[in-house]
């Protein structure tokens, strides 16, 4: 497996990567040379090469990346070729607005349940969605069996909903709370959205006098 | 100074120690070994003791840090000590949500005005203030003299934005766009919030049953 090759460090970037051919393609641009990518992304050339060489066949000495390919090798390598049923739990208004901005089904996810225990907001419209009452969580899961859950609740209800989920066959959590899942569950993939963290570098940053 | 003396990379992983140490202060613990530390955050004892010693005295050899200390430093160092005003441009559901749920005072901002440029938006609330029409940016930022922007607006929408805030004073900017505005202005101070790359990285864990 060509996967196999590519450390974890290299996968943590590909992300990046991404984001930076997209808006290359949207500009038309069909190559571009390890520097030129080097200078636009503000790392250095070598460490471009030394990431993108892991896939091999894409960058041609003297003739540059050519992006569309490379593009869709990345975005195959992240998975976003196969899709995965996603569910979200808690649907105030940080989940509606994930709910409702996010491009699922470009990074390999569809959402397919929205979940809440308030009345007030059971039964609204969560993107293509009705929100369900979180009493309906099991029933749906043993139908559906979605394997991640976007988690979106207060920290203090991630510890038991996250235990739930679990049994019910969560396999990976988009976790928006503050709550760490890996701590009894190591073996569940979690992405954590740090908010606090981003505005903390923020202000060392800017109190600092740092790009 | 003492920050000087500080590498960009333990920087960036300061947050991280102050959201631990923070929550092993919430259960009235008062010491910890680097030892623990590590298993609870899932490094090496090693690399904590090498971030940590930049600080100085806090760890006594067999003894462990002293957790209210180091918490407390770490927030010094942050800048969490000093209040910047910020503002929020895009009162979205995104924006809502933002404003709304962060701790903004606890680490080191305080949210002093909110624009909108949707008539349905503008007068409402957000947090504890009223969404001001966009148009009342230049006046705002002449009489209040905020430094940090919080872009929550389309992606389209953030370079004019950001080079219109940069001739008004922004210093710093919080964005939740996918437009990089160090490409123009690499010397003002950024946070990006890429959601999507979050999300592509748990497609790629959850697809090839990575932790």
């Amino acid at each position: 497996m060509k996967e196999n090759r590519i450390s974890a460090s290299v996968i943590k970037r590909l992300p990046r990567y991404y984001r930076f051919l997209g808006e290359l393609k949207k500009q038309n641009i069909t190559r571009i040379s390890s520097g030129e990518l080097a200078d636009l992304m503000k790392v250095t050339a070598s460490q471009i090469r030394q990431d993108l060489n892991c896939f091999g066949g894409f960058g041609q000495q003297g003739y540059g990346y050519n992006i569309d390919m490379l593009y869709d090798e990345i975005g195959n390598i992240l998975g976003f070729n196969t899709i995965t049923d996603a569910i979200m739990i808690g649907v105030g208004r940080l989940g509606l607005a994930v709910a409702e901005n996010m491009n699922f089904k470009k990074l390999g996810f569809r959402l397919v349940g929205a979940f809440d225990n308030s009345p007030e907001v059971v039964g609204t419209a969560a993107s293509n969605l009705t929100v369900l009452d979180i009493d309906r969580l099991e029933e749906f899961c043993k139908e559906h069996k979605p394997q991640v859950a976007i988690l979106c609740v207060p920290t203090s209800a991630a510890k038991n909903l996250s235990e739930k989920l679990i049994n019910l066959g969560i396999k990976g959590f988009w976790n928006f709370t503050h709550y760490d899942i890996t701590l009894l569950h190591p073996d569940v993939s979690v992405e954590n959205v740090h908010l606090n963290d981003t505005l903390a570098r923020l202000s060392y940053k800017i109190k600092n006098h740092k790009y």
